[in-house]
């Protein structure tokens, strides 16, 4: 295995158990007072909705890590930090799932839940635009295939491709549930629309 | 690696943690007024019945999934967002396993218990058909050994295989013991009687 | 990657997982009418105890694991079914070690906790035990290296390697911290003393 | 894959799966009294700082692991056992990472808590150390491009170069946040500045 692959490895590992470990979000509910079962898992409908968003995210930006490691022949220590940011952005969305989870339906802190989730995404596209602007910058690390004068020009694209996260914070003002629909809609745009990689044309 | 093998590694990540995440629903128990441990760890055999059949009918899906993957050699953007669809239905596992070891002995919320159990299972089941069906009717994702057109034709003993989980739905309605039993039975089964992909034959 | 070389990355995960997954049943402990917590701390060495030893088994058990998957080169649905029912094993090892943990200095309760440990242990071994008679049995899951006579002739000093696990029961009825203090110098035996799979001899 | 191989993807997933257990000491904080869910998630700074600063811990340690990792062809049972203990160190980081996150502003209990979180740092440190000497002490585990008298000429410095472990031990019975803050910026000096492996000089 090369060096990137031993990075991918360790990426993969921390995004596969990112995404498992939602899971503990969803709670076993308890009913009371007569309170029938079906009723108290109706009513924890947050959480459903908080796993299948976040689930996406996650699992998209996954895909999007490895398509772009995929070009990545050569690691430095500048990446392999940057890198760790990332991973350290995406290990942490369990948190801000769970506490969308809490309060989604309760209007201030449903608010100010939804900015906190809304800023993890952020942070995320941040160390993401940040990893692929040293990426482009350094462009060594790339291997042969890469276009990386063209790769270099396409940062711009690349920073706006992630504006819709800044967006969301602004939205979360407004509504927690309208937030979190934007994200699992969001999810489903990056899942299908990404920018690829330039590769060289041959001459 | 080539493109399938690291959805594979991925993919294999998840299966592997949601299994173990299972071990989390068995208790530490708690002895009061002078309870024996040996009582209180024998009140709490819906958490080991529950841990038994879930850990089969994950290990043996996980199995059926390589099997499957064995023959990919090329993904596409659908196969990767169905392929993720389906690690949603298998990373909530230990939810309904956990609410299946509360509610097993509980009537009405023991049978509501099973119901949202074998409801995954029926999601799981539908997000591995649409995934084979995608692979069979685009075909040129699979490798060379594949036989396309018989891997076609077997979409609807492939749909078929699976119906008995859409059963133990009807069946958590009766008995919440009794559909558990049924999942362990039905992982066993499959365990040793999976459809195998059909490969060409020499002319 | 060849067929054993998947089962081998999905154990790995799950022995991966279940022995991270020992930090949990170490709690952080809370201090009460101005305790310091230094007190509090050493109140509950036999968490410590308890993840070091359990730590060391599950670690060493993945090593012999993977000295034998190092001779498997082809695997039946057989295979496949023994080594879940062995990871089944592996994957609980959490909750007997948080249950140690919890009742280590707890007399009657102490003890049974120690039968369950221990239990779980001789479960395991019977696994593996299972395991290694199927591939003898069978031979020709081996890969070319294995002297498969004399790998069968090995079957019962293989079963009596892993004769300690029962013993450990006998003496879980007479003291919950000297059997774990057993299973502690057990793992430490077994991590210099394994049987060698046998290989072929030149002619 | 390699026996070395093998224990890397072993080690590689109980970093993995440590680190991303790091997110569950950050709490879903509840509001009482009609406190804003923002002074809450303000008053649980400590916890972010626990996260940030063991995340970058244990990633830096991971890569330098894995550097290491890359020089070794063959793996011994000593080499197992010692890669174990390191392993038991990395693996329990959550628990007094947790420890910090909930004692950091309590005075005593806060000197107490980053004592034992050096402390778990000196561990890991000494583990390390040791896998180093028996890499040096035996030389044939490395593979040809080790310089191995070299190596073995640099054990001092290596063993120095994590002086900064121990020193923080003496530090934690001054501040608890200031010890933290250390271990961030002794993170990011062994991010940027680890001692390589000595390699072979062409004649």
């Amino acid at each position: 295995m090369n060096e990137s692959g031993r990075v991918e490895a360790f990426s993969d590992g921390v995004y596969a158990i990112a995404i498992t470990l939602l899971v503990l979000e969803i709670k076993v509910p308890e009913t009371e007072h007569g309170e029938s079962l079906w009723h108290a898992l109706g009513a924890q409908w947050p959480s459903y909705a908080a796993y299948v968003v976040t689930f996406l995210v996650i699992g998209i930006t996954w895909v999007n890590h490895h398509t772009i490691f995929g070009y990545v022949e050569r690691v430095d220590r500048v990446l392999l930090f940057l890198n760790l940011l990332l991973l350290m952005t995406v290990a942490v969305m369990p948190w801000p799932a769970a506490m969308m989870a809490e309060y989604l339906r309760d209007g201030d802190s449903g608010r100010t839940a939804a900015v906190v989730y809304s800023g993890v995404m952020v942070l995320m596209a941040a160390a993401y635009t940040a990893l692929w602007w040293h990426l482009t910058r350094t462009g060594h690390l790339f291997d042969d295939r890469v276009d990386t004068a063209a790769a270099r020009r396409m940062r711009t694209r690349f920073a706006l491709g992630s504006i819709g996260y800044p967006v969301t914070v602004g939205l979360a003002f407004v509504s927690a549930p309208l937030t979190l629909a934007v994200h699992g809609l969001l999810a489903l745009y990056y899942a299908f629309n990404q920018l690829p990689v330039p590769e060289k044309q041959p001459a």
